[in-house]
């Protein structure tokens, strides 16, 4: 893939050389905005004005969108005010309030100017929602129709409004005082007899989030009910705008990273990794590694603590490594299927003794397995003798059981009281348990070995 | 959420003992099938089938597919054959080739026999591709037109046609040999005028996926380009069904939950978490667990072959957790961070020294600040001295230079040779940092030390 890219931008440079702007449109229109915006990325910043400037202007806006915040910032400069203004009109509205929203201000200033009167009061009204929100993310151009209309009439208003809107795929029904009464679908409309009206065809029973939804439940709701598009309705219960399924996607997405992140102990960004810049992955990771490490000294003070029996017998140290990641991966492998599951819904609170349950019993079967191997491995092949291999293989199985049940409490216990449950990833479970488990390795030691 | 789903059900188990039929068919015809499908399966089984039969023909459908297989099969084997022809002529394709994948044989063989000779061919043929491509997940009910067909012959088509197709948002315009060869909007032909005929109106550069492409890509197809539906086609170009938006999301929902068990050292699986046995989660868990047990014993062997440099300065013992866990976190940090960089396309092979460059500075910026905060605890708090300080966060450093450059370049590599880059992750590489920052420490503290 990064082969055909490298291929094609040398094309694209050659034939921008030799100025053969006609054949490079030609290409151009074949492509999809996405596509070019990822080709304009890989040329030299001077260039990819130039090539942008040979676009249409339904492509040009689909390719801006899709580009990096640098890029459009580079080309916004680059743009005099009337080319400017042809962007800004032909953006639908949530892709100007995101562009604005990643713009430096002088940057802003410019775009506001060049807009519409109409435009600017939308955006500047949507800025105002809470970052993350169903109204940060929805759009505007959406179909509105009368429950008084007939089949007839609404698609002859679509004809004459359509080609504005971001979807004519589901349209949305509102009472005199702009309420959502009610959604159909154009292939309801296509369906339906001419001289039916809308309150006869519509389903009245429609699914709609606030403005100030988190963004996340919105795409849980796209995930659930198959929608492409999803009305938003202020706290009148007015319709105001819509979500897009594609948005949802987009969300679903970073949400995924970010949890991702969170279970690495890492706080999350929303830049792509090779934007960031050093310091700010470096301010990204360190306040965890310090809290980490502080946490891990304790873990150590229990060694400290029992360094007399260590130096007695100091082969103990060496199933001190085994003890600790064995501890780490069983508890990782508990709390990020249940972290997972409670993302997903598919796990609530209420589940919490049936999960404790069934984790007791994993762990046991788990534990047991690992313990009848090593005690193998410990007698065969080290020849380390039966005390010795018992207070290890014993002190396996309890920390696979705690580590397990642990690993899948915390998160739950978390989301109960109202952390984000990703935080109680492998890192802090893994913490918990190595004290856990040296306190048992040690215990075990000195009943059965008298230290 | 779970204490109105309790009433709700109440509600519902109530009215059915009161046998108030009427009232709750009105209930239930206000909500979505994915609502109903939660409701009913809080249910016992007997009375699912019950409140089952009180649904109209198409929300049945729309609720069944919304079910679990455990509840779908239970509910099959309650219905009549003539009950069972009316689900099974009532769903789409793809839902149904869904549906016969999940049941066991003798179900299926019911399902098969009610079908449809067309649907029972079409479901056969459908479940010959590879499971996880594009054939596996595409449905065949999508609106195909011919070039030749003006604006009002395409529209009377879908008004007699539409009623059975999975969308008519995107319909397909393929030619005699029923290739492939263009797609227009049910917007683009609402809003066209009468006589146009489709080859003028048609997008003629369709991006499409074929039957073998993986549903990851096909996935990601979507959260590139916005679509709300992509065609596929076999291997001569002609066109054989459609994907849609819906059942990409669930594919990536489950490509992300994938990614995080694999990252976990968890072997994935397809089922609800609560939906598992205890024995199957022990299988999904248990060869992670050895395998990194085994490994873990080599790091065990080098504190084995250094016990008589343990044995003379026993407090080197309590930094060994800290050590551990430090190096586990901060490659646990770059590895996720690479892993998703990769599964997003952000990151390429290409890239490999940009990002071990970006990892080292990263590394030397965090592992100076952790030995810093260490060391100043170590000599004011700890009172350990000068030289086993310099010891300790000199192996800090070492470690965490370690950990984050092995972290970020084992998925890259992993990838290039064709392996998953996310079974790359935080237990993998402990293992392997946990051996080299023993090493290291020892290696200091022979140098330091005089050990």
């Amino acid at each position: 893939m990064a082969e055909i890219t490298t291929t094609v931008t040398q094309t694209l440079e050659a034939l921008l050389d030799s100025k053969k702007y006609g054949t490079l449109k030609d290409i151009l229109v074949t492509l999809n905005g996405a596509d070019i915006a990822a080709l304009l990325s890989e040329l030299p910043h001077n260039r990819i004005s130039l090539l942008f400037r040979l676009l249409p202007k339904e492509l040009a806006a689909e390719t801006f969108v899709e580009m990096e915040p640098d890029v459009q910032e580079d080309l916004i400069r680059s743009f005099s005010d009337s080319e400017l203004k042809e962007i800004v009109d032909e953006l639908y509205m949530d892709d100007a309030v995101d562009l604005v929203e990643e713009m430096p201000s002088n940057v802003v200033k410019r775009i506001l100017a060049q807009a519409e009167p109409e435009t600017r009061r939308l955006i500047n009204e949507m800025l105002k929602y809470p970052e993350d929100s169903a109204g940060s993310i929805m759009t505007t151009e959406y179909v509105e129709l009368r429950p008084d209309m007939t089949t007839e009439d609404a698609i002859k208003h679509i004809r004459r409004t359509g080609i504005d809107k971001e979807t004519v795929n589901v349209c949305y029904i509102t009472d005199e005082r702009r309420r959502l009464i009610g959604a159909v679908s154009i292939r309801s409309l296509i369906l339906a007899p001419e001289d039916n009206t809308m309150d006869q065809i519509m389903e009245p029973n429609v699914i709609s989030v606030t403005t100030q939804e988190d963004q996340e439940s919105v795409a849980e709701c796209f995930a659930k009910y198959d929608f492409t598009a999803l009305p938003v309705v202020d706290g009148e219960g007015r319709l105001v705008g819509i979500v897009t399924v594609d948005d949802a996607i987009d969300v679903l997405t970073d949400e995924a990273t970010e949890d991702m992140e969170k279970m690495a102990a890492i706080t999350p960004s929303d830049k792509p990794y090779l934007k960031l810049s050093v310091w700010s992955i470096f301010k990204s990771r360190i306040p965890w590694l310090l809290l980490l490490m502080v946490s891990a000294t304790f873990t150590g003070s229990i060694l400290t603590h029992f360094e007399g029996a260590l130096a007695s017998c100091i082969v103990l140290v060496s199933f001190v490594p085994m003890l600790m990641d064995t501890g780490g991966n069983s508890g990782g492998q508990a709390s990020v299927t249940i972290i997972r599951g409670l993302s997903l819904h598919e796990i609530e609170f209420s589940d919490i003794f049936r999960v404790i349950w069934k984790e007791v019993r994993v762990a046991v079967l788990c534990g047991v397995a690992l313990a009848v191997v090593n005690f193998a491995k410990l007698m065969l092949i080290n020849h380390v003798g039966f005390s010795v291999s018992l207070v290890v293989c014993l002190t396996l199985v309890a920390t696979v059981f705690t580590a397990k049940v642990v690993g899948c409490t915390l998160p739950i216990l978390a989301k109960k009281i109202g952390f984000d449950p990703a935080v109680m990833a492998s890192p802090f479970i893994t913490t918990i348990v190595d004290a856990l488990s040296l306190l048992i390795y040690f215990a075990f030691a000195r009943m059965l070995l008298g230290l």
